[in-house]
């Protein structure tokens, strides 16, 4: 069985998932949407997708530009039995309406409110949960990154208590409008900042409390993790305990990988297309134990750490596989994911 | 009775002492030095400082640029009661024998070790330890802020255990060699940080766990306050027992003071010289209480938070008062510290 995938949205998001979605031997990718005839949409359809107009007004705009244009968004649904919804923050819940008149399933993204799909989605921790469903969302940046960490330390030694500190990459690396250039921004200034309850989302019976702030830097987040487990664990302990997840990756300060730049500077070299790093980075030398009190210090990659989170709620919702751990190995299989 | 004090290195912290120094009635500044006739060294020149050569071989560098020279730095130790040594960091130990040779007081900066001074200072916690000491050193910026606000609450609730996040800016405004431009970095990679064993020194009866990172700003750093007390507080509270404290200063993100921008452009609204704000700074909207367990976000201006502490590190060593109530009054009213 092959399932056919729309993604509705080329933007950061979009592009990494449709990459993502053509190097899965279950899925086909039936096509994208773009608004405009932007050098994305050109290396788009250079590279053979198939490549909508999100808005039929626009379609113009794409016969000016040379672009031939495979249709509108309404075309592009009709063909597919899932739609990945890769459009900006709070846009995905106004097309909801537009698929569930095509009746389709659709994958939202973090920028989205939970209650807009109803199920809050990370592979290793909920996947089952996704099997069937109409309307998955799978949770932001930040919250994946925390949901991988959190879970394997839940699973191993149990989590009574975590309070992290998110220091947020003020923007992405192309987007020249955003800042701050030379300041740190409590964002909120408010106690907690909105990633606690939503990774509470995914895992509810985890208490965790998080600040967050945004800093002049656009490579990734970094997270200051506090937390106190319900049983001792050494600091090979947890070392081990990561170990066994493909996502989780364990780099040395030691190594010259000392900071986000020189974590990006790994990925270039590891030769990944866009230095890409789905996996979730901790800082072996950061990992330390006082007991049943351990702190930790992880980098979180924004563009690309949810698009295996992405391929993986396809599979579940579409049933191409009932099992988690199938599903992961295909996934980071075909993306090069793991040791 | 005056006291006669010199300063040995007149750059980020020895031109806000200097200034300080001519600011108060029981204090008089015989001297400052410097070790290149450089823009700094012809403002204080200009303003009626006398200036002194560091190292005797450089005289001839300030006769070359026009720029009179009162003499060496023995020439101006031998006119002093005390020296406030702010050489760079690790720089100030070095000159300990010399200082100990023209039997001076000196008071060394947070960039030096402890045991340099064998005592380390902070108005607010320790002050009337350092009465009539030979050698005091006051702790860095950042231990500073975190003593002042510490003090207040331990004073307030008695602190069970302080978890603390450092967000330190990358370089101070002109330090145009140093980075990171674009990179958020473990500053250690290890837990703890230096920054919680420092706060023992001045308050070691503190439990408490420092983790530290540098991010690519230059104004102030943030730290991010995760507080267990030994007795419930309230958020108002909490705010009471801030407000009696003329060094730390509450703002409101409501009133646009919402990032460490933020904060410096309302010093510099001020009229601050500089915009120098001495003041611990803490955003109301941050103080979060569960009860017994508490957080909070602060702001330390880098540049100028140590200096009404040297003020008054002077006035205990030399007994001008053995009253911080009275010492740190004097130094408030001077500086325009407080509400």
């Amino acid at each position: 069985m092959t399932v056919k995938v729309a993604i509705n949205g080329y933007g950061t998001i979009g592009k990494r998932v449709a990459d993502a979605v053509l190097k899965q031997k279950d899925m086909e990718l039936v096509g994208v949407t773009k608004t405009k005839p932007n050098y994305e949409a050109k290396l788009a359809s250079g590279m053979g997708i198939k490549v909508y107009a999100s808005l039929a007004e626009n379609i113009k705009l794409f016969d000016a530009a040379g672009m031939r244009i495979a249709g509108s968004l309404e075309d592009l649904l009709n063909q597919a039995d899932i739609v990945v919804d890769c459009t900006p923050g709070k846009v995905g819940a106004t097309y909801k309406p537009l698929y569930e008149r095509h009746r389709l399933k659709a994958i939202f993204q973090g920028g989205e409110k939970h209650e807009v799909a109803g199920f809050s989605f990370n592979a290793v921790c909920n996947y089952k949960g996704a099997i069937g469903r109409d309307f998955v969302r799978v949770v932001s940046c930040n919250t994946t990154g925390l949901c991988r960490s959190l879970y394997a330390l839940d699973k191993a030694f149990g989590i009574k208590k975590a309070r992290v500190v998110l220091v947020r990459r003020g923007a992405d690396p192309a987007e020249d409008s955003k800042g701050p250039i030379n300041s740190i921004v409590p964002d909120p200034v408010t106690i907690p900042s909105h990633h606690g309850p939503d990774v509470q989302k995914v895992l509810p019976h985890i208490d965790i409390t998080t600040t967050a702030l945004a800093v002049p830097e656009t490579l990734m987040h970094v997270h200051i993790l506090n937390v106190e487990l319900q049983k001792d664990a050494t600091e090979q302990d947890i070392i081990g305990a990561f170990s066994s997840y493909p996502r989780i990756r364990l780099v040395a300060s030691a190594d010259g990988i000392s900071s986000t730049s020189g974590i990006i500077e790994y990925a270039r070299d590891l030769g990944r297309i866009r230095y890409d790093l789905p996996e979730l980075i901790i800082w072996k030398e950061s990992i330390r134990s006082f007991g049943r009190e351990i702190y930790l210090t992880q980098a979180v990659h924004q563009e690309s750490i949810v698009v295996p989170e992405d391929i993986d709620a396809i599979r579940a919702m579409t049933k191409l596989t009932e099992s988690p751990e199938e599903s992961m190995r295909l996934t980071n299989e075909s993306l090069g994911l793991g040791r």
